[in-house]
């Protein structure tokens, strides 16, 4: 039974918890591009609070850091944490991959359900769902000066798209917002762990006329 | 007569088609980069609304797409669309530029408004429209990896600024503002037509001593 | 006495000195680059208000630069004096470096101040003061297509970071806010002062059993 906790406390878990995950994957990118313990903390904090920053900025309710510090204090942690050790971090990257598809299953769903508690319509749900999932990477990306997740052809934003759309579905069916909460989870955390483990991606866009970009690029200039 | 069609609906449906044009030069940014399809989106919501984005949060007000899902829906089927068909836009590219210099009319205009009628003051209101018509863009240039539009010297945010000035300055004169709007958005695409036509560029900035900006990098480091 | 000057004036003009330095450095930036004089207006605004518009939107009180148009108007005509005058200004990039260091201290303290003020707590207070004074030199070295100060080992946000929590400390130890706010900007200007005299930089993340980060590239791809 869920009462074996109290919910409130089982959401603080999960909340931190997700943003440490968040956090460590922008520590990763400071330790390849060797920065100081500064860089780790601000690529940490960007990556970890990111997303849901900008969902709460565009739904303008305070923004979930302001209002109590545990999430900020726990992405400094986790950066100097993961600048003293980021080698035993790193010999367990694949380990790492599989706790950053459950945080990105945790915080779509998470960002969709408080679209959805604060009024939006179901479209503007996912993409709150999306952006609190995904923002935090782009912004590290772009920081890290490495190709953005936006970039890359990997199946990461359309877990997140695809889990958001299932508990707007289910929430729209009237199911409890747990259930509906558990089934978005389980097809972000299902179809980003199986392009995990198959090396899945989406097909690249490719020209129809069999020209090649750079031919028309000449005609873009 | 104006009163042909609903201000209202008049006004929505030169929003729309605004956020489309701009989508669509997201979405071309994709393909130059061979994005999956997810990419297409993420980059013409980007470029669509980023822009709009920007001034509501600013000016403390409802974010536009957030209130309606048309301009997120708009930009989602623009992303799809290019990308089954982008060897069509493509070939057509001269007579996008013509619609993006329109859309950027629009936008500027819009966003300029939308600043006085928020109460902000002259130089205000035209930062406001400015970033109505330019951040999207470069925000598509950032996320995209491309030279950003201010790292050019395209004539481009100078249309912007100068229609948003005519629009306040008549504004300012008390003109309706139908005829200020009609004139600010004549400005903007004048000027942004002229340099697509003759290719204009503003002059770059030169050292006035002779010395090459690679002598004086040494000093700085 | 401070009674000489009436203090709301006093702070107003270290208000806009600050942002008039730090929209130098943005301009400087643009000349490197070879920008139009557009390019040096847009890089100027958004190093010059870029990192209060952060805290601002995040404490989600009134952006400062929106109520009155004085900030933006100096990062304008500071845009343009540059342009002009860019040779004048490299020549003194010393100087400048010890200006910009003035700006950080005072921007650093101004922005813990603000957020104590409206209300957060210690942590989120001290990174308050430390987005004010840094993430305009971020937005600039992203939008200038340059290595962001996040990615160098420079003392630039330590120097911030210690300042904000001299303030914090004081403040909470019931200082009077001047002299709280005094000794912050004295422990900020001295750490960068000396950062800047004896070329200090912070540790690099350095792996520690012996490989080269390149050998893990391989293990991550």
């Amino acid at each position: 039974m869920m009462n074996l906790v109290a919910p409130t406390e089982l959401l603080l878990t999960v909340d931190i918890l997700s943003v440490v995950v968040f956090a460590v994957s922008g520590a990763l990118t400071a330790s390849r591009k060797s920065l100081d313990v500064v860089g780790f903390m601000w690529l940490a904090v960007l990556t970890g609070v990111g997303g849901g920053t900008v969902r709460d900025l565009l739904l303008d309710v305070p923004v979930f850091w302001m209002v109590a510090p545990h999430h900020i204090v726990a992405c400094l942690v986790t950066a100097v944490a993961v600048h003293f050790s980021a080698h035993l971090v790193e010999s367990r990257y694949r380990l790492l991959l599989w706790f950053d598809a459950l945080g990105l299953a945790l915080v779509t769903v998470a960002g969709t359900a408080k679209g959805l508690d604060n009024g939006t319509g179901a479209v503007v749900a996912v993409v709150m769902g999306v952006i609190t999932g995904t923002v935090g990477g782009i912004v590290r990306d772009l920081v890290g000066n490495e190709p953005s997740v936006i970039l890359r052809r990997e199946i990461y934003v359309t877990a997140s798209g695809l889990g958001a759309c299932t508990y707007v579905a289910l929430a729209a069916l009237a199911l409890p917002s747990l259930a509906a909460g558990a089934a978005g989870v389980a097809v972000t955390f299902a179809v980003r762990g199986l392009a995990i483990t198959y090396n899945w991606s989406m097909p690249a866009y490719r020209r129809r006329d069999g020209r090649k970009v750079e031919e028309i690029e000449g005609l873009r200039k």
